[in-house]
């Protein structure tokens, strides 16, 4: 957590300063309220409310399966778990401007500091799959979105991203260009060019010619050999650590699952996974048990419940 | 999936049948869609739905912080993400008998196979917290509950598994003997016989008395080094492994976020967790796209949307 | 409730058969548990839910405001609180096939009976809101929606109506027959014509034209001072009273706050409002404290909770 | 709405201000965004959230089965649709006092201004009803839930109303007296002294004893004969009228439903209720067209939605 003054620094406020700050700042991807804790405490600033991991974790495609308001339940239960910022991974903002507004109003009130919104049409696809039979959404369309957020949001910080998918279903650099900076003008906070190359080669085109009109943020996930100090070079802001969290949990299932399915025994098991005493802590049941003693009658509980 | 004939089981009645079978069964805990689809294809015949997992997944605690419709809502990703039956772990069933019963009703329609009720207070704490302050429920209340429940179950193979707090709790073998019988008159399918030595003692003297009069659940967290085969001896018809996707999930998050945050690179992750393409085929991303082609008009996707 | 010998028949069979009867058959709308239930009482033998009167109760706008599972919570209470089958006012399914086929799952777990998918875009807009601006889906995409919602279904009896905007969006009849023989095909069980003019013309053309291919359901918002002898003669087989519950309501809140306000005082209103024992009759106080004798242990509830 | 210069004023702080004025104010019950508009509209200053209406409303008893989230998700579509104050009618905090304080986190994310909560044990049932066999919670145990609420509120102008049931539960005066003071002592903002006689004279017989040591709320459904003027002489400071909207909108639901069933014709109806245009207004229609003019492409809406 971030202080100002004596004061925790307002969420939205830390995410602003992390994608305006001259360094290159990190977020990591969490899907529940556990992940987004455990990335906290491992260090990280941020959050990154992966809708991919999201819809995975609740079994459920990447397609708009999950309605907006079930993603939102998620989110509420990440936010209050955490006390730096989230950004979600908004999808198309699940519909038109009107969806997308009242997206914001609903993110703002359960303290998510900003809303990533890519320019493709609902109900999507995840990027990483048959991306060429996606459709873009309209350039116009889509700067009337972003205005339409930022004219709603209530707290100033908070950020709207733009994500151009333009390179991701072909039109190349000069579309991204343009979208990049109409979606600038219509008031973005930042931009994601978004590029599913094993290489940086699109990322490092579009940097040469963007010129740091705004921040941009990126996604590695595809180019995760091009090593960081590159990204700083190029003058990124953000960069996304998009699905790790849950890409391990799912391995790590996977083989305790198998494991124990096969061994029809926790023997070989028990001291690969985290104890019950560390749920325990991570829950904060420690908090709890303070708060039973100051607010529980100091006599014995069982008999007292009532007159 | 269970059949029968051609026709694939409900799957209250392949609960049911595991209960009663002369075998010892197993079955495993998921605390989520992507958790309770992992758990069944590592073989697993049935599914542990943890109410300590389901609310440290949330990032709350397992004292009913998470509303019951909260925890509905996990459910029911759970059931739409596998064909084997699932268990819940429904603390006292949220209230009193009323509550209970219409948890049953709700739980039918998402096609939960069953729900395992312990004879504790509400608001609940998990039975490996502090037990000696919690109180027990009232047996009378405990046996109306379960009775009201059988009472409104549509589906006859709907299992109502009584949990018995009694060695927890510090009354001993007597009393736990006293609620199962009372619990088995009132109806229950099976009882739960629960208990947080790290030896199999208490469930040892359980068995020699009770001779089998319903069938026997048991959760052996906490007494792991017990070898399976004695619980066979004993006669026990169901195991639970009750938490070990959660704390295996835990322990893969903390070291993947750990790890990314200290490197600030995911080159030396990308190899130890799952791949991309075993996310989407987790989450079915091929019968989707079998479906576009059978459902989208063939022609170009982009031009079509309307006339 | 109807009976098939002395089980209570299917509320999917219900609707069908009423869909499907020579008579013509009447359904009124309904936004929640509560008028659900008061029509029922009315002797409706169905329900509409009103996407326009479960938007506005909700106090959002009938513009995919509200997402798709806030409307299927107030659809799990509505079915809840009725024996009688529920047509749901499904939009444009939420979305594309995928959104469509996966809500027909979801209703089936809530026991509704079918659903009313419109020829419109997402998110939508109300048909009586200057429509000239409302773009019609393609008709082959539509036909797909309704393929795979059809194929979704597990009950056999499940109800689609492919709802037919052609006339609201002046495309005319030949469009409007164009559409309801293509949706037909496609395996919709009954078309819902739509029309906003305040006389039956359009509809009569299509009648004419129609010959009784399948079931025409029609909604005489605009048109009510026609006849309803004469939708009986045109061969319509389920008229739907689409929103007055809802303007009812208004009026009476309007009235009742009002003078309220004015007064400051309950007196002049009490005897025009109904009574608290009608409040806890609609819902069905009397069968909980019946329940309660049966499963409350009958000692003093004070000092039974626990041992 | 109030102002505070040239800003609204909070909605925590108008409804303390209405609590702590000198004057008799009055709050309206309302169950859903649409009826909490309508009493915002008639002029009321302040929403009651009753629990039995809105229970009633979703078709379900005032006896918590609704679970605490599917109010709070009634309560959200409330507070959006009104810039005046809502009070909820908390039944018990849902729970004990770490359900409680969590509640007050998740209210005041929603801008409910305050919450009443009530000295019985969950589940609760409404006070009309058989209240004999209704027990009251121990009040050490409720002064620590109270302390609890208001250690956990962010905004310290957060209201926290003490429902004092001692009355309803026949204990009388002294007890009425000894609770509300120690409710008072841990911290609440005012006291609601309930009474289910027809007459004033245990209000009557409070107050004079009570010495106006906090604001007193009162809901006078039972004594509704009584002149309003004596409100005022006693020092009340705020009346509820509890749940007039939802018994008007029940008696107009009946007659229009049973009209409509008789006649199989709107021809008489249509007079007799809102129109559809006083729907649009409610639901702010307006608001969206100019917001489409604004945020939508100004060319043809049918051609521009994807490049």
């Amino acid at each position: 957590m971030n202080w100002k003054g004596n004061q925790p620094m307002k969420k939205t406020e830390q995410l602003k300063q992390m994608i305006n700050s001259p360094n290159l700042e990190f977020i990591m991807e969490a899907h529940s309220g556990l992940s987004a804790a455990i990335a906290e405490e491992a260090g990280f600033k941020g959050i990154w409310a992966s809708g991919l991991s999201i819809s995975a974790a609740m079994g459920v495609r990447d397609n708009n399966e999950a309605s907006w308001t079930q993603v939102l339940d998620a989110l509420e239960f990440m936010s209050d778990a955490t006390s730096v910022p989230i950004l979600l991974d908004g999808d198309t903002g699940y519909g038109n401007f009107n969806n997308a507004r009242r997206l914001v109003k609903k993110l703002e009130q359960r303290q998510i500091a900003g809303v990533c919104i890519e320019d493709k049409l609902f109900p999507k696809t995840n990027s990483f799959i048959h991306a060429k039979a996606q459709p873009l959404a309209d350039a116009d369309e889509f700067c009337g979105k972003i205005k339409a957020m930022k004219d709603t949001q209530s707290d100033e910080d908070f950020v709207v991203v733009a994500r151009v998918e333009a390179f991701i279903t072909g039109w190349g650099l000069e579309e991204a260009l343009r979208r990049a900076e109409a979606y600038r003008q219509a008031g973005a906070d930042a931009v994601l060019i978004h590029s599913k190359r094993s290489d940086i080669a699109e990322i490092e085109s579009f940097m040469k010619e963007w010129g740091g009109r705004l921040p941009v943020v990126i996604v590695p996930t595809k180019y995760y050999t091009t090593p960081t100090v590159r990204f700083q070079e190029l003058g990124i802001s953000l960069v996304i650590w998009a699905n790790h969290n849950l890409r391990a949990s799912i391995e790590a299932m996977k083989k305790v699952s198998g494991q124990i399915f096969q061994e029809k025994s926790l023997a070989h098991v028990e001291n690969g996974v985290a104890t019950l005493e560390e749920v325990f802590r991570l829950q904060r049941a420690d908090e709890l048990q303070a708060a039973e003693q100051k607010y529980l009658p100091s006599t014995d509980k069982d008999s007292d419940e009532r007159s």
